[in-house]
């Protein structure tokens, strides 16, 4: 089975700057796709590429495919899926909450492309058995266009539904759901930064005292 | 089948205020509720209770039993647990994105306990098969809190893990989830008041035009 996750490390998580320095959001984006790597890896899928604009800071401990381009991410991944002529998974960097459960339910569907939402619109994982037949358009309405895209290519469509795999981690509060629900290298790393601040509404951050 | 639904109708949903008026808060508050037991009942939930504090706005066009009482959630929920002997679903009102499938897989589960995590910590939904052996704790950190209690009373637990149960309408980012992958009135009422602003990061709110 194959995968390709897109990859940025350099000033990663701006939006996680309240919060994590900029060396600490380096670090930390690097664990969150380590363990990415880990949950496919342990659901058998080896081969695996990573799409990145600069080889910096791309981990070199693990076995993995690493493609740099300069194009943008659209770009990058229409022209990547023009090249491949079998089932492929694009999975966001960001998604440490995803288990080897979610891989194996995503891969056995029988529909032909496989979306999962992510928070807000966006489009956190795509299985699109035949490349030849989809192509992608990240940010914005993601979730939606894909879903268009989809239809007009005639491709049936199956959205899934995971509270865990929803959840990519781009804000502080996002944090909270890697606290409560995580597992993995990058779980551990929040525990030691941050604890959580129980009040009447949703839980919130803290810094680790 | 059976399932409790706590109400509050009177000035709910505070924090949709930078949004919506009290007025349309509690117009909006009753749609959900009315999606809740629609969805409920079309899962073949035919005992449906709902605990209100006071009978001001409970809706009287549905068939429900409705139990006025002025004690604090958990006092009238674990009230309520003490006075039944049959598998129970507390569900809460703001939940117009479940559907039957959801309903279905829940109680279908052979865990003692269900558990269906909301945002930041909370329970949405808890599937109780003997209600002589848990007792409730909303508030704060309540997944945990549920978790724990459950292994206290040594029930087995199954976290059933949805993005769509997960969902709780509580703050306007939460109507856009509505908006993109909702159904029922509450939905249409959202579509009325509101649009969608698409921008770089995750789509927000925008007032309708």
């Amino acid at each position: 089975m194959r995968a390709v996750i897109p990859y940025k490390k350099e000033n990663a998580k701006s939006r996680l700057s309240p919060v994590l320095t900029l060396g600490e959001r380096e670090e930390f984006v690097e664990l969150m796709l380590k363990d990415v790597i880990n949950t496919l890896s342990k659901s058998g899928v080896d081969k695996i590429d990573i799409l990145t604009t600069s080889i910096y800071g791309v981990v070199d401990d693990i076995e993995t495919n690493v493609i740099v381009s300069e194009l943008g991410l659209n770009e990058v991944l229409n022209k990547y899926l023009t090249k491949i002529s079998e089932p492929v998974m694009i999975i966001m960097a960001d998604l440490p909450l995803v288990t080897t459960r979610h891989v194996r339910e995503i891969t056995t569907s029988d529909k032909d492309v496989t979306i999962v939402p992510g928070k807000g619109g966006g489009t956190n994982i795509l299985y699109i058995k035949d490349p030849a037949r989809f192509h992608v358009k990240y940010y914005g309405s993601s979730f939606r266009t894909h879903c268009d895209i989809a239809k007009e290519m005639s491709q049936s469509v199956y959205v899934y539904d995971s509270f865990l795999a929803s959840t990519d981690i781009d804000e502080p509060q996002d944090i909270v759901e890697l606290l409560l629900h995580g597992h993995g290298m990058s779980k551990d790393y929040a525990k030691q930064k941050f604890g959580i601040e129980v009040s009447e509404g949703r839980i919130k951050l803290s810094h680790a005292v």
